[in-house]
């Protein structure tokens, strides 16, 4: 077990085919899928030399907590289609690796539970539902149990039509289920039901898509919790995004879930960042599979990184060991990656619109910016 | 049956192999028709997100009729090729799907008789023949029949070699024919007889080379009916069209058949709307397979998009229900593309030269542009 | 029988191994070779419509002599290697077609049967030997049985390195020689020697490495034909070209054959045709296989196209009958293209630098240009 | 036996598997390895005409010494991997063909031995230890021994994760090891032992991660020996190279062994050149297989162009003379690559940020630059 890759090569045997298609394909023709892994492969990084990395730090901080791996967990849905204790488990390896997990407001596990199991930052996603009751049961239950954000999911207005769960008629099911969310307000009959769309026309009947960027004002009195956006994709959205006072951005177009053709989001990150020219943290997910590649977006803007198919990878093969193993990989490579690239903290990668100033001397006082 | 493609294969063994080919083929080595394909693979969509698609509304209106969808038919010749009703039964799938129908000038059923099974727009193509009587003839059947435009193909001034069909020796026959077209104008002998060259030498007999734009004064003068030029695919000729006063323009390159090098059509598409300026309406053909694609040509300029093969897969399929069955899975997918693009209407795809604005706050008071 | 191609496959079974290496292999890892041809596969024509083509016209002039087509013979060695009746038959193909064609300085025939063959125009390609009489009786006997021009190659200091010549240790044999050139002069033993570069050290031995520019003062006091330079890639050459009066340049990379890596011939051909700005006509050869790629170097500048592997195909396959048959197949490829794309004579083609004026209106007295 | 390839095919199956994969593996997903490659594919030259290429000389002078050949040998280590005699069968190879050979810290042969065996230039390399006892004795040593100068690689602050490595858990072994440095010094245990990452711990172990720019000056004051740069990629260090003295800089990633993602030698080396100006002589490694290549990276502004692994395969096949071939086979294709490209000496060669100037004519009295 070498990379995160070795966890997807076992996982694919270990997990139902219906449920792995449901993990990892995309929309449509999976055109954004591919781009995203893409991205990366035709990025180049320009490595800087001389450089005092005795002491490469990994460590990023958000919203007033440090988390020792700017590599993160993507909320994805249901855990438990791969681990019987799903989020649970997924929470204890995130804690092992002190890296931060976004819970999905479609989790098999009930939030108090994961809250229970973690020892590190717990963020909750939402979507926004159609019952705003049930969201501010939500928002106020992730208060309660200590996590340290709202993630706003803004790119499912519709679900994308992803052609490997249409033909496989794909259902959630064998008891696993969206534990937080009352049943009966969700439609459950059609989210048990077999048939190409059940998820799909679960969405269609429970999200608002009337939504509006000047319904965040309604979200924002709902909570004192910091307010993520995730799934921003362009320069106008992020300026939008920092007029509404948003507290973090991500930007992703949903591993390649959504609208097929959509820009990679590796293609994106750069003219976010420089829209958002510091405003607020700027995330940053899809096709991230290797320290490089956390590298590389970190290096286009990101704050962090967040991952959404290898965690569910390492879960499948190994638990909350899995879940670790794969955070501490990525992780690993993360550290010489910055060494190699001269930069020894987060803070010195180049950012868009900036040429890197020359390093610091060493033994001249620390970082120089 | 999920996508267009799905009645492609079926209908790959339903059809005769030389008439698969003579509708699946392109001119020569076949770059263009490969080119019109990949344009869409390559091209990357920036969605917008938090904008109220609650109403996402997929119809258009030309030449004041109004259409369910923004995916139109386009001409094709010998539909009795692959259907025993031949266009009729392309009529009745158009109704069914409340799209526009454009009857090729070589249809295998006659003009009247396409009129009365159809429900929705017909448009009548031809290209300029050395005998203009039969073109007046043809314009005036037109009219009387109720169609609402004609399209005046301006691509084939000969015919593209098509190898395909030159190895194959392809001749139309089995009974299907041109029966809008006086046979005795129209060298029935070269049309019937074998050969590679049939359709090539008969296009050549019977089709006038030495048409240019000031020619189009005397088709004004025919006719009513509002002109469309297909074939356009440089912003100069763009602006001939504009300044000779047609109603609309197609850019096309005869789906890959006519000149092999020509330019992908989605590639000419935004250098076509920016010269043309919303001066009249641009429509597009050349590769449109799923809604996705059709959303990219929308989005580049393009008022409506047609297809050319799809409705035939659909056609030979299931006659009438398939070519219903096609048009309605491409509509289908164009609906949830708009709603993840952001752009909830059509008219609220930003055009090349143009900054997409904020989108509307919900409750401003509608669309904002 | 449709295509060049189509006699590229037959002849490949009818020639020698070492032969067809001979033919078909360019230098090194054939790169430039490869880059010729997908240079024509890269470019996208922008075609016109609604032009007057009734006339398309293919004829070329140069030097006061009209050729039907634009496409001719480009110098290549030794054609008695694939035919019995070597350049006399190729020179009864090119007559058939009314083609250009440039005999070979290592011609197998002599240049007076060849005369005697030709029913079309003829030139007499040199390389610029160490032993300058003998290049002086080449011109004069050139001059005497009527060619029409000189043609100088530039681009063998040294011969490229044909991994694939090297490997099968290829040699002249078999009865064939350079007919026009006395044995004693070109170092026979060593033409005639088997090893891996009996061509190669030929060439080293008997070529002159030390010409420039300045030489060509002397190439023109021997002769009053035409002088031509074959090989020229770069502005900066074409530019020098012209300074120094020469009559016509050929852009052209000898086919892939001489330095591997350098640049298409495709590509040079614009920065080249630009430089010239008129002040003499360009000759294009490399990769030219269709009359569509015959039209793109048309299109971007060149006067009249060399097609140096495909009347080796059709000699190969049927004498001066397949030679014949490949022009014409090219030839008749070109007009169909040029009426596709709007221009009915090459002197509408756009030439770099140039926006393509609006076409002539029918009837307002002929070509615009 | 043709070319370097022919030596690589044949190595590989001469050399244990392991130690194959150590020579030719690069980092991760060896991205940049293949990037190396593919950058000399991707370029293309310009090729001049009528030059005087009677004389090309491909001799180059670096720090008062003159090498026939501008190809030499890159530090490599432990070349008794491949052959019994190790880097004294490399030096012996290098002087036949008079180049440089850069002697790896990690040799596997004494500096004495290796000198006492060359008859061409030698240049010792060094990582930064953070034992600096051990630099300083072996700076002298090389000094004492006659090498021209010291090399400090400053790309290795860690080593790369070489994927291939760590899976074979490949180690140093078989009575090999680096002689020239002191056991206990270097922690043998950790060389000697077996495991995925037994020369990484010893890199991490044993070399100075804290080392920046400001420590040049304590190597400067040890040794009046040039020191050159080896690993920079970028304008910003070549500036503060120059900025600091040094006497050379050779641009590499260390052959897509650091780090993976990181931008190819040969696309790196064009901004570098510009950046240096002249201020010093700029080597290059990076994929270079072919004269043809090396042409490349002298042309895009490299002095001197270093062989990685072909020096390695040829010393596995023939020992010195399989190291004399490779380097012999590469001349002899950059000579007539020279005489192809027009410009018989390297320094004729078009800088970047110059246009060439036209040839100096014949007779004009030499090199015009």
């Amino acid at each position: 077990m070498l990379t995160a890759a070795d966890y997807q090569h076992l996982a694919r045997d270990l997990v139902a085919p219906d449920v792995w298609d449901f993990i990892e394909g995309g929309a449509e023709a999976e055109r954004t899928l591919a781009a995203n892994l893409l991205a990366f492969d035709r990025l180049r990084l320009r490595p800087r030399v001389l450089t005092d990395v005795s002491r490469v730090d990994t460590a990023v901080s958000l919203f007033g907590r440090r988390y020792a791996t700017p590599v993160g967990i993507a909320p994805t849905a249901y855990h438990r289609l791969v681990d019987a204790d799903g989020e649970v488990a997924t929470a204890r390896g995130a804690g092992v690796a002190d890296a931060l997990f976004v819970v999905s407001m479609f989790a098999s596990r009930t939030i108090e539970d994961i809250a229970a199991a973690s020892s590190s930052g717990l963020w909750l996603q939402l979507y926004w539902l159609r019952h705003r009751d049930l969201m501010c049961s939500l928002i106020e239950r992730a208060e309660r149990a200590g996590y340290g954000a709202i993630m706003l999911t803004v790119d499912v207005p519709v679900m994308g039509r992803r052609w490997r769960d249409m033909r496989n008629g794909f259902a959630i099911g064998g008891g696993v289920a969206a534990v937080n969310i009352d049943p009966e307000v969700m439609a459950p009959a059609h989210l048990r039901g077999a048939g190409e769309s059940a998820i799909a026309r679960h969405t269609a009947q429970s999200f608002d898509t009337t939504v509006t960027w000047a319904d965040l004002a309604w979200m924002r009195a709902r909570s004192g919790l910091p307010l993520v956006l995730k799934g921003i994709l362009t320069a106008e959205d992020a300026r939008l995004a920092v007029e509404h006072g948003v507290d973090a951005i991500v930007v992703s177009n949903h591993g390649g879930r959504q609208l097929d053709g959509a820009v990679a989001s590796l293609d994106a990150l750069a003219e976010v960042a420089e829209a958002v020219g510091g405003a607020c943290p700027v995330l940053f997910d899809g096709g991230v599979r290797r320290g490089g590649d956390a590298l590389a977006a970190l290096a286009l803007g990101a704050h962090l990184v967040l991952l959404g198919r290898p965690p569910l990878w390492g879960l499948a093969v190994d638990g909350a060991a899995g879940v670790a193993g794969v955070l501490r990989m990525i992780t690993e490579e993360v550290a010489p990656a910055l060494a190699l690239a001269g930069r020894p903290a987060l803070a010195r990668l180049a950012r868009p619109g900036e040429r890197m100033p020359p390093p610091a001397q060493r033994g001249a006082g620390g970082d120089d910016r």
